[in-house]
């Protein structure tokens, strides 16, 4: 369905903003070859597959990052770019040691196993653990009105069901598992338990990022399952004297070395000019990541590879930026935007796929001037045949976010994503979650928008 | 996102077709308040739950439909309805019998099992089964210039990857299944084999429908998992005199009495007019149907409830209807369609959920003169929020078809499905295939929809 009214006014903005543009039949051409290649025979699935089964838990400053690094530099090398490049990243080495453990010991002395992961960056317990009584509170803000001092804090705030999109539920709870612990810190707590950041009601812990206050002595922090969750605060209910062990044998380690991915094919008009796609290598520790974010990776690559495959000739440099240490620090992101201010380099856009590898459904895209969005929906009626019909405005992915500064159009693909957050961060985030045709769809759309945009500017 | 030249447009339009449109913001509260009470304490889930677990294989002439039929009478009498019928409709009665198998037999005497089921509807093979050479064929074309007598043809085009949605690939493979056999049987074949319709690589096959020829004696059919039928494929090219052994224990009884389950909340100002929502309550005899439909029966029951949580008293008549025998005739729906002609029934829109329980993305709509989903594009701005951003032109889902000719609006709603045909037809259409959030969003915007019509007409 496409209106009359709606088609006209579609035409009178291409006209207005991009008058130069040439014949649409050969973008209508080119992105349904760009689709023909990535749905029959494309080897991103495999490749997901390669990076998910030889380098799980792939967290900045382990062996198995450093070993995707070099899987993603060969698979580049292989495939064939113009420039190939590892660039170096400092990056946090943190990691989670023995198993940690979570259990509750009722006033009656009977305790009880949670399923709980240390979140990431954690400061270990002490020697032997840490046991304390419990308070449960749904806010930062009660941190304020109430005594904490020597306790246990329970952030137990659910992700809110009724948002309709999960990754706004996930922004709105997740300040308890971001700096939560921190902040219950400052007001004397000795440690502290964290709803997982799901909608899934399962026994199933998600970890995640948390970060201290500077100044302030960090305190040992777990995230929960929902279901442990819900029978810790059920228990609390029942035995407002109960309280919790938790043992937790993570180790601070000095930074660490590693680099970024770049491969590149070179723009025949304007090589000094670039389009971007990029994913994250790292994934935390606990997970083989094919959604978070091997799919992004896998896709980043794919995007080069279907380019070349229908004989594009790109006019501005196509790269692909695998970055590293996107979950504890975005250190891979914020020294590629440090380098391309020094380089002065030119970003037309930089589009990053980090939302799992399901169905596309448009992008996200952000710029200075806040009319990305708008300048991209001259192409609504090349897009919507493939079912791209969101162009949404926003700040770009984590890790291409920072070029906003530098002048680039930032983005990011965005998926129908109701299942994401029922594995992200998790031992479940596996190779059977992605379906093959979504994964491949979504390389797909990124390579339509990187064609147009290198075709007829942003 | 939103253009400013295309909000204008949409205001004009709407203006335009709607001028006595009541205050917007009335319906961005109501839309939200039925999107808030889908996604907190919904029982959509629950129901799904219980009609795939009791009520598995629920094929027209079985008992386990007819107790689906009881179900499905209890749960909507059971939440609250102004009338409630039972429709009696005659539907057709096939049983499997005993597994069916399929063999090939080298030229050399050694014999390999292939995954396969029985179409449904097929003819059984001869007492002792039936063995003769194999011909592979990839379109029905072939037939004619094929010596196929005497042998078992073997239809084994795949969908096409190239098909951006799913539905379309299966359309386009389709005709081997439903007609395939009865074509085949015209040129004297005496069995037939096709490749499950499915984009998934597996050892799952795939039923389905099959019809014969007025007038030509049916003959054996069975579907191959599409890795079965890759296996037979290779095996025939090495061997070219390879024979295949069929046996079906499949029979025909007597047409069978069961009913389409009718509940409905009465309109205040136009009873007499009717919106409807619907699926089907029948599956094949193998699976438990979960997403093929059981999402459309349990959404569609939820729209009943959704109103009711909100307070909302309908000015039309909102009629839930529970269609029998969509699989193997369509009898449900052509019954009902022959009974609103009987009685000039007037149905402003009948809208039907059968693309399984995933995230909706917009609907499909169509009437006589052709302008349904430009005519419910005023309503875009209201349905973005929700990511329903897809308003295509189509005839109606295969049970609320018919009634286009009675003077109705038909639609169904469009969800994001690459995963739909892994599962269809096949004993892995299970509930952890169905995300509950996604099912609950879909009988949200069907809510959505109904609502609009019943304040605005359509």
């Amino acid at each position: 369905m496409r209106l009359p009214l709606f088609s006209l006014a579609t035409l009178t903005l291409a006209t207005g903003l991009c008058a130069q543009s040439p014949a649409p039949d050969a973008d209508t051409a080119l992105l349904r070859h760009l689709y023909d290649a990535a749905l029959t025979d494309s080897p991103a699935y495999a490749h997901l597959g390669e990076l998910v089964s030889q380098f799980p838990g792939r967290l900045s400053g382990s062996k198995k990052l450093e070993g995707a690094v070099q899987w993603g530099k060969g698979v580049l090398e292989k495939q064939g770019v113009d420039r190939l490049e590892l660039q170096p990243v400092m990056v946090p080495h943190w990691e989670r040691g023995a198993p940690e453990s979570v259990r509750f010991i009722s006033s009656d002395g009977k305790s009880a196993a949670l399923a709980a992961f240390a979140l990431g960056g954690s400061v270990p317990t002490p020697a032997g653990g840490l046991r304390a009584s419990v308070v449960e509170l749904h806010s930062l803000d009660e941190l304020k009105t109430t005594d904490v001092k020597g306790k246990i804090v329970f952030f137990n705030r659910s992700m809110d069901p009724k948002a309709v999109n999960p990754g706004d539920a996930y922004g709105g709870a997740g300040d308890q598992r971001n700096k939560g612990p921190g902040e219950a810190a400052k007001y004397g707590a000795v440690g502290a338990l964290t709803r997982s950041l799901t909608h899934a009601l399962d026994d199933v812990p998600h970890t995640g990022f948390t970060g201290y206050q500077d100044g302030v002595p960090g305190i040992p922090a777990a995230a929960l399952s929902t279901v442990a969750a819900n029978r810790l605060s059920a228990a609390l209910k029942a035995d407002p004297r109960l309280q919790a062990e938790l043992v937790i044998n993570s180790t601070w380690f000095d930074p660490a070395l590693s680099h970024n991915v770049i491969g590149e094919l070179r723009g025949s008009a304007h090589p000094e000019q670039i389009i971007l796609v990029g994913g994250h290598l790292d994934s935390w520790d606990v997970t083989p990541g094919a959604h978070d974010d091997g799919s992004g990776v896998v896709q980043s690559i794919e995007v080069l590879r279907l380019l070349q495959a229908v004989g594009y000739k790109p006019r501005h440099t196509i790269r692909c930026v695998l970055f590293v240490s996107e979950e504890n620090s975005t250190n891979g992101g914020k020294e590629y935007a440090r380098l391309v201010g020094e380089k002065k380099e030119v970003h037309l856009l930089a589009l990053e796929s980090d939302n799992g590898g399901y169905q596309p459904i448009g992008f996200q895209l952000g710029n200075k001037a806040g009319d990305a969005p708008a300048r991209a929906a001259r192409w609504r009626t090349l897009l919507e045949p493939y079912r791209l019909n969101v162009l949404e405005s926003g700040p770009g992915g984590a890790d291409v976010g920072p070029l906003i500064d530098h002048g680039a159009t930032v983005g990011e693909i965005i998926t129908e994503s109701q299942r994401y957050f029922d594995y992200h961060h998790t031992t479940i985030d596996t190779m059977d979650k992605v379906n093959p045709r979504e994964l491949q769809l979504g390389a797909a759309a990124m390579a339509a928008l990187v064609y147009l945009v290198d075709q007829h500017g942003l």
